[in-house]
């Protein structure tokens, strides 16, 4: 038997994709999942979109390019001057889903032992990820506002932090709080990275599904008003919480350097994303497709959103504590008596999953923390898991399992 | 500006890509690429595949499981069994092309430093991925017969080499020397793997492309027939040069705590291949087009085969050495006189293209060596191509650059 003599740790598993096999269970109810709701996909579009691009089927099968179909690029580029963004088709770089594009800069990026930031809670897989990498984590706390950035600048002014690579943070409707960072916080965001010179590393993969209140413009965006903060940011994006994650379609904006760097590593990491899934996606944009089907998925995460955060203010009031996030797919809720692990087991008992906040720290982890995400269950079905969870609430105050 | 400060070193691109500036200009015929025929593309039956595949449309569009779609992990096993190797569902993942396999496996195997060998000449982004993961790479010669186990064997037993993690080889129809280990010296390669206890990587994208011989069985299947061998391989294959690359589906066999590795690894770096492309994928298999698809590409591959080697032989006689191999897609021609990056330079300005052999050496680079392969051109460009060469060869003797 081979023995992993390696001193690298391959990162356990991911504790969501551990709740999958109660997914199945007849009659659950999940708030678990972080995925799009599947009903809410244009099936037809996406079938039209598809059959367009394999009128020219060599393209469709064979080989592309590295950096992404040269038609899809357009596209994105397109897509992103809409979002307020000017970029060169050299500082574009398709990838397979966004977190392809995490990966790779960490690769080129990081070096054993090297500090990188993130905020915290963050996505599992960004934890993941750095930890592949084998970079000494250093967590910023976020509140209902995003990223503290107040906190980070007294922890760069500090020095403890020696000198940090990147900071990672999804500043829009965050996964796991739903939090957004305000503009701003932006701007003085944008002002460290110059100052202290790293990158900000920003993961936008919400920022579509805006269903209240004034749009913020991203980081990137905002490179305008802070000279010299250009060089400093990379931004992910992906099709995948917007159009669908089948098509594995996410896309990076760098420096050119980076981007390079990206690409070489690409190369060698899986030499191109389905050129087929690219063509599709690139007809779907071309049009007009995403500027039609968007408010049709905002309307119905609104719906469903009001619906999570009413119920959950009628059945629990005061026992949970949460922002009601302006777009994307989670609440991000504490009920502060309780061990969430422990909520989740009586949960599970009746019916309904959500994720426990631990999953999301790398250290000072919260355990009254729990995500709930409106994307995939119907309003009917929220309304009705909502009123499981207050049960398996009870239940665990009843049986007096209430330390933290 | 970011200062790239990591003691890691971004592999500078690959020279193979280098070339693709002139593929472009009018009139150019390649023996370079690596690419399958785009005229051998079974347009129809992947259309067809894609139809089925899509009545469970969010199956397709929604994101998949990280070691693939279940379906698709059926066919390939079949496909497998067909190939003589029984393996079971966990020690199988799909990923985005074999490539992605051999970085996958690299990164969860390989600490900086590490000792892996890899036969050389071999497949530049395997030379890649290596220097991505900063090993150290041991070479071991290739000869007429595939890789020299007995110079591995003696390498191994000097013990010069430390304790190498793993062995890289392409056993059937060598990219880049078209060459296939015979059935003796894979049998001697796994009783070296459990000897001194290496993985042997055994890589298999072009083993169903046979026009000629008789079929030798995979180094995996061969694991039979030596005693503890089969926790010693691993092994990748891929749709990309029988069916279509556009679809990104490889797949790899390795013991079950490897694989188990790999998917946990793939989870962090893109979460799943194309659910899209493996259903499609899925639904090919499942239909039987592979097996009449392959008859047709075979006998096509056979002709254009031919009809290089005979024309490298009239026009060119002794002025190369190769062996004309049984399947793949590659010729690796040896022109004694000359330096092959020179030949390239005069091929271009005659309108004929190929690959020079130093692309593909870690070391010890064979400046005579050239690869053309015959899979893209039709026979009358494969015809045409060699009288450009044989011009370009003689341009460059009488300029008298002749010196290696």
């Amino acid at each position: 038997m081979y023995e992993f003599t390696a001193p690298f740790q391959t990162p356990s598993g991911s504790p969501i994709r551990e709740l999958f096999r109660y997914l199945s269970e007849p009659g659950m109810i999940s708030f678990a999942g972080g995925y799009p709701a599947s009903d809410l996909f244009d099936v037809e579009g996406l079938a039209s979109a598809q059959e367009r691009a394999y009128q020219a089927s060599s393209r469709c099968l064979q080989y592309g390019p590295t950096d992404g179909l040269p038609e899809l690029k357009n596209e994105l580029l397109a897509l992103m001057g809409r979002r307020g963004v000017l970029c060169a088709p050299e500082q574009l770089l398709v990838t397979t889903g966004s977190q392809q594009g995490l990966d790779l800069l960490l690769r080129i990026l990081v070096a054993p032992g090297d500090v990188v930031m993130t905020e915290q809670p963050a996505y599992p897989a960004t934890l993941q990820a750095m930890k592949l990498q084998q970079a000494s984590i250093v967590t910023v706390p976020v509140d209902g506002d995003g990223l503290d950035v107040g906190k980070l600048a007294s922890l760069l002014a500090s020095g403890v932090v020696g000198r940090p690579k990147l900071l990672y943070t999804v500043p829009t409707f965050a996964n796991p709080t739903g939090a957004t960072l305000t503009r701003e916080r932006r701007i003085e965001l944008l002002k460290l990275a110059v100052k202290y010179r790293f990158l900000v590393v920003e993961d936008d993969p919400y920022g579509d599904l805006r269903f209240k209140g004034d749009t913020i413009p991203s980081i990137l965006a905002l490179t305008n008003e802070v000279e010299g903060s250009r060089d400093w940011v990379v931004h992910f994006a992906s099709l995948s919480k917007i159009v669908a994650p089948g098509l594995r379609v996410g896309w990076t904006i760098a420096p050119v350097e980076i981007a390079r760097r990206c690409v070489i590593a690409k190369q060698t990491v899986d030499l191109c994303s389905s050129p087929w899934t690219q063509a599709t996606a690139a007809e779907y944009l071309a049009d007009g497709a995403l500027e039609r089907h968007l408010p049709r998925i905002t309307a119905m995460y609104r719906r469903k959103c009001d619906a999570l955060c009413s119920e959950l203010r009628s059945q629990l009031g005061d026992a949970v504590k949460f922002h009601q996030p302006e777009g994307g797919m989670f609440v991000w809720t504490r009920a502060e008596e309780i061990d969430a692990s422990q909520l989740l087991m009586r949960a599970i008992e009746n019916k309904v999953m959500f994720v426990p906040g631990k999953a999301f720290f790398a250290d000072k982890l919260d355990p009254s923390a729990l995500r709930l995400s409106f994307a995939a269950p119907n309003v009917e079905e929220i309304v009705e898991g909502v009123k499981r969870l207050k049960r398996a609430y009870d239940e665990l105050l009843a049986a007096g399992i209430s330390a933290v």
